[in-house]
Protein backbone atom coordinates (compact mmCIF):
# COMPACT_ATOMS: atom_id res chain seq x y z
CA UNK A 1 0.00 0.00 0.00
CA UNK A 2 1.64 3.32 -1.06
CA UNK A 3 1.94 6.02 1.66
CA UNK A 4 4.66 8.60 2.42
CA UNK A 5 4.44 8.85 6.50
CA UNK A 6 7.04 11.34 7.95
CA UNK A 7 8.64 11.66 11.13
CA UNK A 8 9.27 14.86 13.09
CA UNK A 9 10.84 15.75 16.57
CA UNK A 10 13.37 17.72 18.68
CA UNK A 11 17.06 16.63 18.61
CA UNK A 12 17.38 13.04 20.82
CA UNK A 13 13.64 12.38 20.48
CA UNK A 14 14.49 8.64 19.33
CA UNK A 15 13.26 8.80 15.50
CA UNK A 16 15.92 6.57 14.35
CA UNK A 17 14.85 4.10 16.44
CA UNK A 18 11.26 4.61 15.90
CA UNK A 19 11.64 4.23 12.36
CA UNK A 20 13.63 1.47 12.06
CA UNK A 21 11.32 -0.24 13.88
CA UNK A 22 8.48 0.67 12.21
CA UNK A 23 10.31 -0.63 9.07
CA UNK A 24 10.76 -3.91 10.29
CA UNK A 25 7.29 -4.46 11.59
CA UNK A 26 5.74 -3.64 7.90
CA UNK A 27 8.77 -5.24 6.30
CA UNK A 28 7.73 -9.05 8.48
CA UNK A 29 3.95 -8.26 6.85
CA UNK A 30 4.92 -8.38 3.37
CA UNK A 31 5.19 -4.12 2.60
CA UNK A 32 7.91 -2.50 0.53
CA UNK A 33 9.32 0.07 2.41
CA UNK A 34 11.64 2.84 1.85
CA UNK A 35 13.66 4.38 4.75
CA UNK A 36 14.56 8.02 3.41
CA UNK A 37 15.93 11.55 5.62
CA UNK A 38 15.78 15.07 4.58
CA UNK A 39 17.85 16.75 4.13
CA UNK A 40 19.55 14.34 1.65
CA UNK A 41 18.84 10.53 0.08
CA UNK A 42 20.27 11.48 -3.45
CA UNK A 43 23.65 12.88 -4.58
CA UNK A 44 22.55 16.12 -5.22
CA UNK A 45 20.71 16.53 -1.75
CA UNK A 46 23.56 15.39 -0.05
CA UNK A 47 25.68 18.14 -1.34
CA UNK A 48 23.45 20.53 0.04
CA UNK A 49 23.48 18.67 3.28
CA UNK A 50 26.86 19.14 3.30
CA UNK A 51 26.71 22.41 3.06
CA UNK A 52 23.92 22.72 5.71
CA UNK A 53 25.50 20.83 8.33
CA UNK A 54 29.37 22.14 7.90
CA UNK A 55 29.84 23.94 11.44
CA UNK A 56 32.37 26.62 9.52
CA UNK A 57 29.43 28.15 7.40
CA UNK A 58 28.57 30.26 10.38
CA UNK A 59 27.75 33.51 8.25
CA UNK A 60 24.90 31.11 6.89
CA UNK A 61 21.64 33.53 6.63
CA UNK A 62 18.01 32.07 7.87
CA UNK A 63 16.30 32.59 4.24
CA UNK A 64 19.47 31.36 2.71
CA UNK A 65 18.95 27.77 5.36
CA UNK A 66 14.92 27.73 4.49
CA UNK A 67 16.28 27.73 0.78
CA UNK A 68 18.61 25.13 0.51
CA UNK A 69 16.67 22.81 2.74
CA UNK A 70 13.58 23.39 0.49
CA UNK A 71 15.97 22.54 -2.12
CA UNK A 72 16.97 19.29 -1.33
CA UNK A 73 13.65 18.66 -0.34
CA UNK A 74 12.46 18.92 -3.27
CA UNK A 75 15.21 17.10 -4.71
CA UNK A 76 14.92 14.13 -2.52
CA UNK A 77 10.98 14.17 -3.58
CA UNK A 78 11.28 13.97 -7.52
CA UNK A 79 14.55 11.33 -7.00
CA UNK A 80 13.89 9.19 -4.25
CA UNK A 81 10.21 9.02 -2.83
CA UNK A 82 8.12 9.67 -5.60
CA UNK A 83 9.34 6.74 -8.11
CA UNK A 84 9.15 4.55 -4.25
CA UNK A 85 5.53 5.53 -4.07
CA UNK A 86 4.77 4.96 -7.27
CA UNK A 87 5.96 1.48 -6.97
CA UNK A 88 3.52 1.01 -4.34
CA UNK A 89 6.56 1.35 -1.40
CA UNK A 90 5.28 3.19 2.14
CA UNK A 91 8.12 5.63 2.40
CA UNK A 92 9.33 6.42 6.01
CA UNK A 93 10.97 9.95 6.04
CA UNK A 94 12.85 11.13 9.06
CA UNK A 95 12.24 15.19 8.77
CA UNK A 96 10.08 16.79 6.18
CA UNK A 97 8.68 20.52 5.51
CA UNK A 98 7.33 20.16 8.85
CA UNK A 99 10.69 20.54 10.16
CA UNK A 100 11.36 23.48 8.12
CA UNK A 101 8.04 25.09 9.69
CA UNK A 102 9.67 24.74 12.91
CA UNK A 103 13.13 25.02 12.45
CA UNK A 104 13.35 28.29 9.63
CA UNK A 105 9.80 29.37 10.83
CA UNK A 106 10.08 29.04 14.29
CA UNK A 107 13.33 28.93 15.85
CA UNK A 108 15.62 30.92 13.47
CA UNK A 109 12.23 33.74 13.06
CA UNK A 110 11.87 33.80 9.69
CA UNK A 111 7.89 33.10 9.72
CA UNK A 112 5.86 30.65 8.55
CA UNK A 113 4.31 32.34 5.39
CA UNK A 114 7.81 32.73 4.17
CA UNK A 115 8.83 29.19 4.39
CA UNK A 116 5.46 28.16 3.11
CA UNK A 117 5.92 30.56 -0.05
CA UNK A 118 10.22 28.60 -0.19
CA UNK A 119 8.75 25.43 0.07
CA UNK A 120 5.16 25.92 -2.26
CA UNK A 121 6.25 22.72 -4.45
CA UNK A 122 6.23 20.48 -1.68
CA UNK A 123 2.91 22.12 0.04
CA UNK A 124 1.64 21.80 -3.26
CA UNK A 125 2.18 18.11 -4.52
CA UNK A 126 3.62 15.75 -1.74
CA UNK A 127 1.78 16.04 1.57
CA UNK A 128 2.43 12.91 3.98
CA UNK A 129 -0.60 10.79 4.87
CA UNK A 130 0.74 11.25 7.95
CA UNK A 131 3.32 13.02 10.32
CA UNK A 132 4.38 11.67 13.41
CA UNK A 133 5.55 14.00 15.84
CA UNK A 134 7.91 12.52 18.57
CA UNK A 135 6.52 15.02 21.09
CA UNK A 136 9.41 15.51 24.14
CA UNK A 137 10.74 19.00 25.69
CA UNK A 138 14.14 20.61 23.97
CA UNK A 139 15.70 19.94 27.51
CA UNK A 140 14.90 16.06 28.08
CA UNK A 141 16.58 15.90 24.53
CA UNK A 142 19.37 17.19 24.97
CA UNK A 143 19.88 15.51 28.39
CA UNK A 144 19.95 12.23 26.12
CA UNK A 145 22.13 13.11 23.26
CA UNK A 146 24.57 14.96 25.62
CA UNK A 147 27.95 15.09 23.54
CA UNK A 148 27.00 13.66 20.11
CA UNK A 149 27.17 15.92 17.25
CA UNK A 150 28.81 18.60 18.83
CA UNK A 151 30.33 20.53 15.61
CA UNK A 152 26.98 20.21 14.14
CA UNK A 153 25.15 24.01 12.66
CA UNK A 154 21.59 22.87 14.22
CA UNK A 155 22.58 21.10 17.55
CA UNK A 156 24.73 24.55 18.68
CA UNK A 157 21.75 26.88 18.36
CA UNK A 158 21.21 26.67 22.03
CA UNK A 159 18.41 26.10 23.89
CA UNK A 160 16.21 29.32 23.51
CA UNK A 161 16.09 28.15 19.61
CA UNK A 162 15.19 24.74 20.30
CA UNK A 163 12.31 25.73 22.66
CA UNK A 164 10.94 27.85 19.68
CA UNK A 165 11.22 25.01 17.64
CA UNK A 166 9.14 22.77 20.00
CA UNK A 167 6.82 25.32 20.11
CA UNK A 168 6.47 25.51 16.59
CA UNK A 169 5.65 21.55 16.01
CA UNK A 170 3.16 21.83 18.50
CA UNK A 171 1.57 24.74 16.61
CA UNK A 172 1.34 22.76 13.49
CA UNK A 173 -1.12 20.86 14.88
CA UNK A 174 -3.71 23.08 13.59
CA UNK A 175 -1.73 24.40 10.57
CA UNK A 176 -2.56 19.90 9.79
CA UNK A 177 -5.50 18.81 11.45
CA UNK A 178 -6.09 15.86 9.60
CA UNK A 179 -2.28 14.52 9.16
CA UNK A 180 -0.34 16.07 11.90
CA UNK A 181 -0.50 13.69 15.20
CA UNK A 182 1.76 14.14 18.61
CA UNK A 183 2.79 11.02 20.53
CA UNK A 184 3.75 11.01 23.60
CA UNK A 185 7.81 10.30 23.18
CA UNK A 186 8.05 9.82 27.22
CA UNK A 187 8.68 6.13 27.65
CA UNK A 188 10.36 2.59 26.96
CA UNK A 189 11.14 1.72 22.75
CA UNK A 190 8.37 -0.50 22.81
CA UNK A 191 6.06 1.73 25.02
CA UNK A 192 6.72 4.78 21.71
CA UNK A 193 6.38 2.35 19.43
CA UNK A 194 3.23 0.93 20.39
CA UNK A 195 1.61 4.20 20.32
CA UNK A 196 2.82 4.91 16.61
CA UNK A 197 1.46 1.74 15.96
CA UNK A 198 -2.13 2.99 17.39
CA UNK A 199 -1.76 6.60 15.78
CA UNK A 200 -0.88 4.81 12.32
CA UNK A 201 -3.77 2.44 12.40
CA UNK A 202 -6.17 5.22 13.14
CA UNK A 203 -5.32 6.34 9.58
CA UNK A 204 -5.43 3.04 7.84
CA UNK A 205 -1.92 3.25 7.24
CA UNK A 206 -0.84 -0.08 8.68
CA UNK A 207 -3.62 -2.91 7.61
CA UNK B 1 26.18 57.24 -4.50
CA UNK B 2 24.85 54.24 -3.24
CA UNK B 3 23.24 52.20 -6.03
CA UNK B 4 22.59 48.46 -7.35
CA UNK B 5 22.87 47.87 -10.79
CA UNK B 6 22.47 44.58 -12.03
CA UNK B 7 23.67 42.89 -15.59
CA UNK B 8 21.54 40.41 -17.56
CA UNK B 9 21.95 38.68 -21.08
CA UNK B 10 22.35 35.27 -22.67
CA UNK B 11 25.57 33.83 -22.65
CA UNK B 12 28.15 34.86 -24.85
CA UNK B 13 27.01 38.74 -24.54
CA UNK B 14 29.79 40.36 -23.18
CA UNK B 15 28.70 41.36 -20.01
CA UNK B 16 31.88 41.11 -18.30
CA UNK B 17 33.80 42.84 -20.54
CA UNK B 18 30.97 46.03 -20.05
CA UNK B 19 31.33 45.36 -16.32
CA UNK B 20 34.88 46.11 -16.02
CA UNK B 21 34.74 49.01 -18.89
CA UNK B 22 31.97 50.74 -16.25
CA UNK B 23 33.52 49.86 -13.29
CA UNK B 24 37.36 51.64 -14.16
CA UNK B 25 35.28 54.36 -15.63
CA UNK B 26 33.15 54.65 -12.55
CA UNK B 27 36.38 54.56 -10.15
CA UNK B 28 38.23 57.26 -12.43
CA UNK B 29 35.41 59.49 -11.37
CA UNK B 30 35.70 58.50 -7.44
CA UNK B 31 32.87 56.19 -6.89
CA UNK B 32 33.87 53.08 -4.59
CA UNK B 33 32.49 50.66 -6.62
CA UNK B 34 32.16 46.54 -6.25
CA UNK B 35 31.64 43.67 -9.25
CA UNK B 36 30.26 40.80 -8.07
CA UNK B 37 28.56 38.45 -9.29
CA UNK B 38 25.71 35.27 -9.21
CA UNK B 39 25.66 32.83 -8.10
CA UNK B 40 28.69 33.29 -5.82
CA UNK B 41 30.06 35.72 -4.46
CA UNK B 42 30.59 34.80 -0.48
CA UNK B 43 31.84 31.39 0.49
CA UNK B 44 28.91 29.58 1.05
CA UNK B 45 27.26 31.34 -1.75
CA UNK B 46 30.35 29.73 -3.86
CA UNK B 47 29.73 26.65 -2.62
CA UNK B 48 26.22 26.35 -3.95
CA UNK B 49 27.39 27.81 -6.91
CA UNK B 50 29.54 24.34 -7.97
CA UNK B 51 26.45 22.18 -6.99
CA UNK B 52 24.51 24.31 -9.61
CA UNK B 53 27.46 24.14 -12.18
CA UNK B 54 28.76 20.63 -12.29
CA UNK B 55 28.06 19.06 -15.33
CA UNK B 56 27.77 15.59 -13.43
CA UNK B 57 24.74 16.92 -11.85
CA UNK B 58 22.01 16.15 -14.67
CA UNK B 59 19.59 14.85 -12.31
CA UNK B 60 18.50 18.17 -10.86
CA UNK B 61 15.09 19.53 -11.03
CA UNK B 62 14.04 22.88 -12.28
CA UNK B 63 12.62 23.26 -8.74
CA UNK B 64 15.88 22.18 -7.01
CA UNK B 65 17.99 24.66 -9.28
CA UNK B 66 15.33 27.43 -8.71
CA UNK B 67 15.98 26.97 -5.04
CA UNK B 68 19.78 26.70 -4.79
CA UNK B 69 20.05 30.04 -7.16
CA UNK B 70 17.59 31.91 -4.64
CA UNK B 71 19.53 30.28 -1.49
CA UNK B 72 23.36 31.91 -3.21
CA UNK B 73 21.05 35.34 -4.05
CA UNK B 74 20.04 35.60 -0.59
CA UNK B 75 22.96 34.56 1.20
CA UNK B 76 25.12 37.05 -1.54
CA UNK B 77 23.00 39.94 -0.98
CA UNK B 78 22.92 39.82 2.50
CA UNK B 79 26.79 38.86 3.09
CA UNK B 80 28.29 41.09 0.21
CA UNK B 81 25.69 43.92 -1.64
CA UNK B 82 24.03 44.79 1.59
CA UNK B 83 27.38 46.05 3.10
CA UNK B 84 28.54 48.22 0.41
CA UNK B 85 25.28 49.48 -0.51
CA UNK B 86 25.53 51.00 3.06
CA UNK B 87 28.89 52.42 3.20
CA UNK B 88 28.01 53.74 -0.14
CA UNK B 89 29.43 51.47 -2.87
CA UNK B 90 28.03 51.32 -6.51
CA UNK B 91 27.18 47.81 -6.48
CA UNK B 92 27.86 46.41 -10.43
CA UNK B 93 26.33 42.49 -10.28
CA UNK B 94 26.28 40.23 -13.15
CA UNK B 95 23.36 38.29 -12.87
CA UNK B 96 20.45 38.82 -10.67
CA UNK B 97 16.72 37.29 -10.12
CA UNK B 98 16.09 38.67 -13.58
CA UNK B 99 18.26 34.98 -14.80
CA UNK B 100 16.40 32.75 -12.71
CA UNK B 101 13.13 34.73 -14.03
CA UNK B 102 14.58 33.88 -17.44
CA UNK B 103 16.39 30.41 -16.85
CA UNK B 104 14.30 28.81 -14.74
CA UNK B 105 10.93 30.25 -15.27
CA UNK B 106 10.97 30.40 -19.07
CA UNK B 107 14.35 28.65 -20.27
CA UNK B 108 13.14 25.29 -17.46
CA UNK B 109 9.29 26.52 -17.81
CA UNK B 110 8.50 26.39 -14.16
CA UNK B 111 6.75 29.81 -14.88
CA UNK B 112 7.14 33.44 -13.16
CA UNK B 113 4.77 32.89 -9.93
CA UNK B 114 7.22 29.74 -8.87
CA UNK B 115 10.44 31.86 -9.76
CA UNK B 116 8.75 34.84 -7.97
CA UNK B 117 7.51 33.03 -4.44
CA UNK B 118 10.86 31.52 -4.06
CA UNK B 119 13.02 34.68 -4.67
CA UNK B 120 10.42 36.43 -2.48
CA UNK B 121 13.04 38.04 -0.27
CA UNK B 122 15.21 39.78 -3.30
CA UNK B 123 11.88 40.70 -4.51
CA UNK B 124 10.89 42.68 -1.76
CA UNK B 125 13.77 44.19 -0.53
CA UNK B 126 16.49 44.53 -2.88
CA UNK B 127 15.33 45.33 -6.38
CA UNK B 128 18.15 46.98 -8.35
CA UNK B 129 18.12 50.89 -9.07
CA UNK B 130 18.61 49.67 -12.74
CA UNK B 131 19.09 46.54 -15.00
CA UNK B 132 20.80 46.39 -17.86
CA UNK B 133 19.67 43.72 -20.54
CA UNK B 134 22.48 42.92 -23.30
CA UNK B 135 19.86 42.06 -26.17
CA UNK B 136 21.77 39.83 -27.98
CA UNK B 137 19.46 36.74 -29.85
CA UNK B 138 21.32 33.36 -29.04
CA UNK B 139 22.06 31.84 -32.01
CA UNK B 140 24.93 35.15 -32.19
CA UNK B 141 26.10 34.79 -28.24
CA UNK B 142 26.77 31.02 -29.00
CA UNK B 143 28.87 32.07 -32.10
CA UNK B 144 30.42 34.28 -29.79
CA UNK B 145 31.72 32.10 -27.30
CA UNK B 146 31.82 28.55 -29.25
CA UNK B 147 33.73 25.95 -27.40
CA UNK B 148 33.90 28.07 -23.69
CA UNK B 149 32.95 25.80 -20.58
CA UNK B 150 32.08 23.25 -22.54
CA UNK B 151 31.15 20.96 -19.63
CA UNK B 152 29.04 23.85 -17.69
CA UNK B 153 25.78 22.74 -17.26
CA UNK B 154 23.67 25.61 -18.04
CA UNK B 155 25.64 25.96 -21.34
CA UNK B 156 24.98 22.41 -22.92
CA UNK B 157 21.29 22.86 -22.47
CA UNK B 158 20.82 23.62 -26.22
CA UNK B 159 19.66 26.73 -28.44
CA UNK B 160 15.80 25.79 -27.63
CA UNK B 161 16.38 26.28 -24.18
CA UNK B 162 18.29 29.52 -25.15
CA UNK B 163 15.68 30.89 -26.99
CA UNK B 164 12.95 30.51 -24.24
CA UNK B 165 15.71 32.11 -22.01
CA UNK B 166 15.78 35.19 -24.92
CA UNK B 167 11.90 35.59 -25.09
CA UNK B 168 11.98 35.58 -20.59
CA UNK B 169 14.23 38.24 -21.22
CA UNK B 170 12.47 40.11 -23.01
CA UNK B 171 9.26 39.64 -21.27
CA UNK B 172 11.14 41.78 -18.14
CA UNK B 173 10.72 44.72 -19.95
CA UNK B 174 7.03 44.72 -18.91
CA UNK B 175 7.54 43.23 -15.85
CA UNK B 176 10.00 45.85 -14.39
CA UNK B 177 8.94 48.44 -16.80
CA UNK B 178 11.06 51.55 -14.22
CA UNK B 179 14.25 49.72 -14.25
CA UNK B 180 14.52 47.24 -16.84
CA UNK B 181 16.78 48.25 -20.24
CA UNK B 182 17.17 46.83 -23.18
CA UNK B 183 20.64 47.36 -24.91
CA UNK B 184 21.20 46.65 -28.07
CA UNK B 185 24.88 43.98 -27.88
CA UNK B 186 25.24 44.26 -31.18
CA UNK B 187 28.57 46.42 -32.57
CA UNK B 188 31.95 47.03 -30.74
CA UNK B 189 32.74 47.47 -27.22
CA UNK B 190 33.30 50.54 -27.10
CA UNK B 191 30.02 51.09 -28.87
CA UNK B 192 27.86 49.31 -26.81
CA UNK B 193 29.43 50.98 -23.78
CA UNK B 194 28.27 54.34 -24.96
CA UNK B 195 24.79 52.91 -24.73
CA UNK B 196 25.09 51.86 -21.53
CA UNK B 197 26.34 55.22 -19.99
CA UNK B 198 23.14 56.63 -21.97
CA UNK B 199 20.76 54.49 -20.01
CA UNK B 200 22.54 54.59 -16.63
CA UNK B 201 22.85 58.67 -17.25
CA UNK B 202 19.04 58.43 -17.87
CA UNK B 203 18.57 56.63 -14.34
CA UNK B 204 20.81 59.55 -12.83
CA UNK B 205 22.95 56.79 -11.89
CA UNK B 206 26.76 58.16 -13.14
CA UNK B 207 26.68 61.93 -12.37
Amino acid sequence: MSALITFEGCEGVGKSTQIQKLATWLRERGQDVLITREPGGSAIAESIRRILLDGKNTAMTAECEALLYAAARVQHLKEIVQPALERGATVLCDRYVHSSLAYQGYGRGLGTEYVRSVNAYALENFMPDCTVFFDLPPELGFARKKGADADDRMETAGLAFHDRVYAGYLAQKAMFPDTFEVVDANGTIDEIFERVLAVLDKHGLIG
